[in-house]
């Protein structure tokens, strides 16, 4: 039984079921899942455990990769099970229950997770609960569809419950790459030099003692949902395509460009496409997260190598992917994600990073995660790890949202997740502003200019030339910095006068 | 003629005035100079550039490594001959220019300067300005008090400008370690595991070709403004040497804690004075500055080494120090700032880090620079390198200032230096705040609690619940968040009612 899956033959007596599994935890445990962006996640034992929760008091610390599955932290905050959820998330339910104040959320630098937890900034792991592909004989697993904190989970975790998802072909032993840096004060360098080198193992260790249960699954991850690129995310990709094929025509980039990361969701999606049309050649990628984009560009030659932390692609890629994984092994590599997201190897690597802001200030201070400086959308994920290390932080948006309602570049975000400082390009589907070298006062007239809405740049503008009236490296009129979400909660929209 | 100090002999025949040096330069010129924290810095040329200036249209960028000695900035100010000025000062006059607009200003990680001028986000230098103890027989200068940006700059210039400091002794040569990690896309890893690793070369390289002239000066560097600690800096530093020895006690830590790293001014000194008095031993440093209080530290056993980018201590300590300097050279090193504030090493090693606030929000938010969300202070300088990977990041401030008028602790900062997830304990002398583990919600409470001025606490607790009932991750009410600077404005205080 399960010859092929479980090498140690003594894990087959703690073959169980999810319910069972879900009798091994307790009120107020901390409990730590794999998955990363819903790829390789908890698909039957967190599930059953909200279930449980449904019946009888049970409220646990939960931390993961980043987010989980359609639906499993909505059953959980549904089941009133979470008292404290970390890194990220991006369940529905889930966040009304961390905006009401129902669900504590710390929100947090996805590479800095493992260090803060090998620092005892959190309590002890009491249970991991851990996706697996196979089992070692050793005891080890081979991850599945990514590799998020599930090493440092299995190695700090009091116990550990494998799922075991057959669903998962084992074509995929091969791809993960499992390396730690060490613990303070012996930690050592993380000797990537290259986003194709291999510095660890293929498998997790886990001390077999600590494997109290292995529940059996059969179900894939959760599609990725992926927005077929509109007018706005290709005006998007086209400013981009121009502003680095420009660089390339200068010669500060090759046609190979340096190492991509593309954050998740549809404008990055689409402008990781864009790289499709231009005379690039040789791409290669140091990211979190391999998505459709990423497969497509393996897949037509223009990209060589591509380095993640997850492969989360949409249900037809996902078919296609696995149908023929084999094709795919010498090109991409799956890391732990405080490797994936660490600034060491950011910085060394010389990323060439695109994340998705929420809003936008007019000095380029970034907004990702709080919808009117107050609610929290998903979090800052690894936005923060790569746009402080990145050979260029490049934050894309569109100019304006609902029906031009909102615009994404205000006088002052409402919410800081990026500094300036961590801020070199901004594109919206307006056109790009180029802020390398420019002092506070050069990137606000940039900003605007090239930036902003129609609707919005002559007041952007007004703003900005009388709070230079009053003066200072950043001029802001305070009492006025975030008059525009007033007029949104009051009249709908930020404009002046109302449509 | 200087034969101990010159020992490249084609170089004496180009020894010149300071005023014959400052004829080289052209207006638009982009000039780098060395200097950190007022150490090492051009004494001559850049004060001749400054009476140049005076009398003929003459506007430079200038890029430094920190900031210069006293007065230069502020007569290159005044004569009106700066346009753009990176990535630190601290000069009043040129302070003044920038808060007018009159000067360009780019606050900038002090780690990343150098990443950013190989990666072209800036235009090339045209000359450089570089302190020097000794010319080699190979043309490569031995950096007196500090390192700071120094070998790229030398790299990078077209041309290099010595000054040759007979007032530094030659004593000095031997504590530096010039160690660059390479240029894109073949960057290399920072070979540093310990803070006592040595791993590059005592002397910056320099082309001979470059060295159009050599300035000789005799003349030490402007000493640091220690203040004596009173009773608030003696207060936060009890309450954080208490900290430090529960953590040790909690097993958390050794008695050696990780290395340190202290933000300059008056509180971080008293800060690291507090050590002396702990259960400590083998005490390390891994930081910018080394101050008097690294000196006394040294001196009294409880530190073992200290690594920098520049010694800047007060006249008395600097007379003490290089009277004796034999004496410190197996404990000190002096390193490129892009590797002293390296966040690769940072995270490695583990540091603690210690940085002033300019304020704190209840969220944690830090604002390190912007005296009302506009003025420029000074800059971020390195505290961002550090705050973002250390182990720890403290931050520390006096929980008033001006009679109690203004609060340092406010419902929201007007400017984000550092955001909630890189501030792990703030401290001030009301108190310390632990912010380990705890969502944005439960850190409100802690800092309140324990880091705000009794006149403030109630206003801030009502702040904090009238936002919750509006809800939210992090509950603002954004038409209020930042009334206090207006009353601060009408009324010169930011207390409700007037005193």
């Amino acid at each position: 039984m399960y010859a092929d899956r479980i090498l140690r033959e003594e894990l087959i007596s703690r073959i169980m079921t999810s319910e069972e599994a879900a009798q091994l935890f307790k009120d107020k445990m901390v409990v730590a899942s794999s998955g990363f962006t819903k790829a390789g996640d908890s698909k039957a034992v967190l599930a059953a455990l909200a279930e449980r929760a449904k019946t009888e008091p049970l409220k646990i610390t939960l931390m993961t990769g980043a987010s989980l599955g359609h639906g499993t932290d909505g059953a959980l905050a549904e089941a009133d099970a979470l008292s404290l959820r970390l890194p990220f998330q991006v369940d529905p339910i889930l966040r009304k229950a961390i905006n009401k104040g129902e669900v504590l959320f710390i929100d947090q630098h996805l590479g800095e997770t493992v260090t803060l937890l090998k620092s005892n900034h959190f309590p002890k792991i009491n249970i991991a609960v851990l996706e697996a592909s196979r089992i070692e004989a050793d005891g080890s697993i081979i991850p599945t569809t990514s590799v998020g904190n599930s090493a440092s989970f299995a190695a700090l975790a009091d116990q550990v419950i494998i799922e075991l998802n057959l669903a998962v072909p084992l074509s995929v032993c091969g791809i993960h790459d499992i390396f730690s840096a060490g613990e303070y004060p012996n930690r050592c360098e993380i000797p990537i030099v290259s986003v194709d080198d291999r510095v660890g193992r293929n498998s997790i260790y886990i001390n077999p003692k600590k494997i109290v249960g292995v529940v059996i699954t059969n179900k894939t991850d959760s599609p990725a949902e992926i927005a077929a690129p509109d007018a706005s995310t290709s005006a998007i990709a086209r400013h981009l395509v121009r502003f680095f094929s420009a660089e390339v025509e200068q010669g500060n980039l090759t046609k190979s460009l340096l190492p991509l990361q593309a954050g998740i969701g549809k404008v990055a999606n689409a402008v990781l496409h864009g790289f499709m049309d231009g005379d690039f050649e040789n791409l290669i990628m140091y990211s979190e997260v391999l998505q459709d984009s990423t497969f497509d560009l393996l897949d037509s030659g223009k990209m060589t190598f591509a380095s993640g932390s997850s492969i989360t692609v949409s249900e037809e890629y996902y078919l296609k992917i696995f149908h023929d994984f084999e094709k795919y092994k010498d090109k991409i590599v799956l890391r732990p994600q405080e490797i994936s997201n660490a600034g060491e190897v950011i910085r060394r690597l010389g990323i060439i990073a695109i994340n998705t802001a929420l809003e936008c200030d007019i000095y380029g201070n970034v907004n990702s995660t709080h919808v009117a400086g107050t609610n929290m959308m998903n979090g800052i994920g690894g936005s923060g790890d790569f746009a402080r290390n990145a050979y260029l932080s490049v934050f894309v948006t569109q100019s304006s949202a609902k029906g031009d309602a909102i615009s994404r570049i205000v006088p002052m975000v409402s919410h800081v997740d990026h500094t300036e400082h961590d801020v070199d390009v901004i594109v919206t589907e307006q056109g790009l502003a180029d802020l390398r070298g420019l002092a506070p006062r050069q990137r606000a007239k940039v900003i605007i200019e090239n930036c902003a809405h129609p609707d919005y740049k002559a007041e952007l503008l007004d703003y900005y030339e009388r709070a230079c009236v009053r003066g200072g490296q950043t001029p802001h009129l305070l009492e006025e910095a975030f008059s525009w979400y007033g007029r949104l909660r009051e009249n709908g929209t930020m404009k002046k006068f109302a449509d």
